[in-house]
């Protein structure tokens, strides 16, 4: 089967999410990548570029030169679509052209900086009929989709009470250290982050997982939030109260200063019948709980899964597979899109996640600003 | 040395607090069950003293008749302190005539129905000199103590953020039973367990866990509860954000409909230098997370843990102890206070918990009622 | 119900495990402590008798004195049984005159010094119709019963495979200082321990677990024993190959010097159908492996549980017990014995789990000693 | 960088190891496939050739004609190395002829069907200076790697006693089914899979394990085998008992019909000071015991972390690789050398890991055909 041929911006040298994405895309195999702008200094793309093995005619100096240039070549040698690593206020404006030139995208997330953009981008999805595969990772691991897939069968029963949490420690050292820690992070600079920190870069991931293997949109949120420090303009900290219509309530917590956190993102779905319990951190676990029969644990490559977890690990059972795989599990989803074959839904992020994270981050910060009221999603 | 003559109201037949009360007792062997009220029909209380051997002349009607016998005996025979383990809307009658006729009490939480009702047994307290217990029970596991003690030598640095939950699922069954469901479950019904299910019964828990822990007080709080079934006015589910002045911020999750939770009570407290996670399921295990060091276990019986938490641990390490050598703990403690020996401030926890207990289960009903707003305990 | 009174010879000031025998006869309730010799020394002794409130006429000067000043009194005054927590070498001794005068027992293991006394011991016990129990704690645990139960029930399908493991690391220490190591430690020296340290002390635990989990028989045992040192004559570290007749085969590894394990006492069963995992540091949670089903967690204090398992939980799910309840379990089962009450097979192991574990014990060292050897036990 | 020309023979449709190669080639960006031998079926071959974008002219019809045909081409078109992943009987006449023509290999273990030719293999590998990696695929696991690294530094002190298991229940459903079970699995065909299915397969890798990461050689073995089934010929289940020289002494056990294993490779290094214990199903997490200090949890991606284990880790702490990224670090070492760049002892395994390995095969299955005697390796 021909490979997909891709392109990328962002991610050239020192930048371990565009490798991430290289790799992933190399795992599942159904990717080449043919061409790109991976750094802003020119010099340092194409030094990149040589060593990645790219056509040095193929590595360009901005992306409207990578667009110019990819639509002179013949159809079966341009390339089909675009990884978009750069920083998150590049991801709208880059987007939308790639998508107005007719090039299927896979995008980081947060997708945009506002709602707005958001929105425009789902249209443009919409009208051109392009992929656009937004890179919520967590949801390639095969027991998440087990996860969703469980609760679609209505083995919870009626959803009682949902906690999802998102809790690192990195930011910790660097809000702590005596040098210039605010310019060090661009997270921690509204122009770069966008309105958010904590809940822009990792709530926003509690908040998608929630959607994604319930199936349930979250109505209503109050956030409370904390900058931990007095010199820190964006949230690092903070809880955020979920109303899902109905009976159902739930919250998220995710904070970047837990000390000694890792990854520590984590959900539990408690239902009438059973509950299920996943942290990303032991990703091939995943526990069923019951009030009258023993917890059962749930691990990829058995039988007794459903089809699209199976179809999401490769390895036999008790070989752990990881975040690549999860990440390759997602391009894989986006190579069948792209080519056209059939596939599920759940299979890799659309840019409606896109616009329903960028929804929940205004509205976290929103709520937080006006002293902890309900708002809307 | 002498055992300290104890009586107790409630725990007859089919009472598992009150059986625990006895064993804890018996555990820490300073106290000998010598009389009391184990049931309200007298001729079943009078099968339980049979049964427990306790001499049938000090098995009383009721509470008058006890305090009214115990009082006619020698000094060195009458009993000399309670063990309260009747319904919670009895706790205050009880608890206030035992203390104004001279009995050192242990009580079971929650410690009363009111605040202000916590506040006059508080002045009682004060008055009479009298010990008073209330069994906060996983104040007495050694890896609890272990946690404050690391606290309070500064081992974490400026506290960032706390987290508490407690989830349990048994009440799930229940509400989806179909048989007399709320009738049979006196924690459904406010006339016998006051303003709040979840909160009132083990919310409370996961708040005297943090400021046990920590030394610090929660200072404003702002819940949104859930009653999960549109025939149930109590609280069977919440979450409760935490303010603790400056900029710390935290919450707890409690809930009672988190089918197959068994008796979830965790903590997490994350410093700039340091955090500490607990999980009451697996009482001795006490870790230690930090960005630059690989995370530590801390376990009861070694060397290096502080004094308290190796003197409330009497197995070699690796010998589990459970929850009623916790109980017995506080047994321990309040029997040395009783005694008038010298005692840690952290060995029992005292009628001021119960004040703050109170406190918080009335903040947190009130935030939820005014729809979710800022109370300050 | 009367408490059976009950003796102790041993156990007084600094010895922990009188302490726990004690300790678990209170638990379960069904006994009180009425006499005993506690220690050589008479003076202390009797300061011991006192702390813990026996009449000081029946603390008595030694073992010959107990018997002789208990039989002067009464029937319904008398002891009734006692518990044995002496030095190895004297558990035979004294367990025999007590036997030849009628008293129930309970006794430390390992039972006696040799095969030969052990088997006098059973006929003893046979002759007389008096109850001997030997404390093998870790069969009071509900989960360890709970798979002796599973396993009798045939879940298992075939028995293909027994793995069980006792790993301690304390003795690690003593044998790497400076000081009087091995004078220090009695359980060095054979005059005292007997023909083994680690195999006598622990791997004897392990050989129990896996005959009274399976209810099979080990038929054959070759063994490889290391004393890691020189200078000691003792084996601190073994592993012993195992073989049940027919085709099942296991192993036993059993160590003191394993730095940093606390108390690894662990059993796997492996059948054709499913399998069992236990490990006592964490005695709640026991594992049903299956090659077609997720794993099962089971746990006590649930309905899915067999009879005698649930009894051995008094607690609710979720609150964890732990060593101390599982020596009660025995005790209480010993307690219905003595009454004439009726109890499981399981309830305490007998003086035929003795002659058994002494017969492993000989076996093994004689392995070791002919150059690794099968030896029949 | 130019990548490596790699060649492959086996791993066609249905060949997970041979995808795992693949897969594990590409993570590391350090290969190209360009030619192969998929199939035995020239055919398929064909169509898998295709599928994985080959050129159909390098796609051969057998290994003679791959070898032939390569020659032909310009070295700087010419493979450069060859994955070996065929049945383990033509592990050996492959290797043998790829080195004599020149080729760098990648071979799968076992690596031979006798210790003679692994010796042989040896003797052309010194003698042709070529580079050969052996997959013991865990040796690429960065807390494997840590172990190592932290043994060597001396932390552990003295080794005392060594234990690793590896269990896997695969086979168990097989020997029950009743369908052709022999001829289905070559595992259990002694043609195919030499003298040994559970020690050849799996046991070998906890032997390569313990070797790897000690640095100690085992000097003599004792085993005792089991076939479970009469009309089996193979071991599937068996315990080695071990010794190093000196005092120290340890155990492999190993079995196929653990039933409800998955890959449960594990290992515990236990030494004076301090000991080691990590499992292959939680690769991510490695275990430091001590007898006066809290356990430790080391994990990748930390700065607390020796220098091969930091490279051999490429995301952030707390985002799991797993099983894939330990190959392609294997493959990312076998690159370094094929292109003469620096690297470590310990970057991947070597011919001399072969003859080791095949040398415990033997040996094991010697001991337990001469009744359980010691065996020198």
């Amino acid at each position: 089967m021909k490979k997909i041929r891709m392109g990328m911006t962002g991610g050239g040298f020192g930048a371990f999410i565009g490798d991430a994405h290289r790799r992933a895309s190399r795992i599942c195999n159904d990717f080449e990548l043919v061409c790109g702008v991976f750094d802003v200094d020119y010099e340092r793309s194409k030094a990149f570029a040589a060593k990645e093995g790219i056509d040095p005619a193929r590595c360009y100096e901005n992306v409207d030169a990578m667009i110019e240039g990819e639509l002179k070549l013949p159809a079966d040698v341009r390339m089909q679509s675009v990884s978009i690593v750069v920083p998150n206020a590049l991801h709208f404006p880059f987007a939308k052209k790639f998508l107005q030139n007719g090039f299927h995208l896979v995008c980081e997330k947060p997708m945009t900086m506002t709602v707005e953009e958001a929105e425009e981008l789902e249209r443009l999805v919409a009208s051109t009929g392009l992929t656009f595969a937004l890179t919520h990772t967590y949801t390639g691991y095969p027991m998440v989709r087990q996860m969703r897939d469980l609760v679609a069968k209505g083995v919870l029963g009626t959803i009682q009470r949902i906690d999802a949490q998102y809790y690192q420690g990195w930011i910790n050292s660097i809000i702590h250290g005596t040098d210039s820690r605010i310019t060090g992070v661009w997270r921690l600079d509204p122009k770069h982050a966008g309105v958010s920190s904590c809940m822009g870069d990792i709530g926003v991931h509690a908040f998608n997982l929630i959607e994604y293997t319930t199936g349930l949109e979250i109505k209503e949120i109050l956030s409370d939030l904390s900058s931990v420090k007095d010199d820190i303009s964006l949230d690092l900290d903070g809880t955020v109260l979920l109303r899902f219509g109905g009976k159902l309530k739930g919250v998220i917590r995710s904070s970047q200063v837990c000390g000694g956190e890792e990854n520590g993102l984590t959900i539990a779905i408690y239902g009438s019948k059973a509950s299920l319990k996943w942290s990303q951190e032991d990703p091939n676990y995943l526990y069923m709980l019951s009030d009258t029969e023993p917890t059962r644990i749930y691990k990829p490559a058995h039988g007794y899964n459903e089809k699209l977890a199976e179809e999401s690990h490769t390895m036999p059972s008790g070989h752990p597979e990881g975040i690549y795989e999860a990440l390759a599990n997602i391009y894989k989803g986006t190579a069948k899109s792209i080519r056209g074959e059939k596939f599920n839904p759940g299979e890799f992020p659309t840019v409606h996640d896109g616009v329903r994270g960028m929804k929940f981050i205004h509205a976290v910060v929103e709520s937080n600003k006006k002293g902890n009221v309900w708002i809307s999603i």
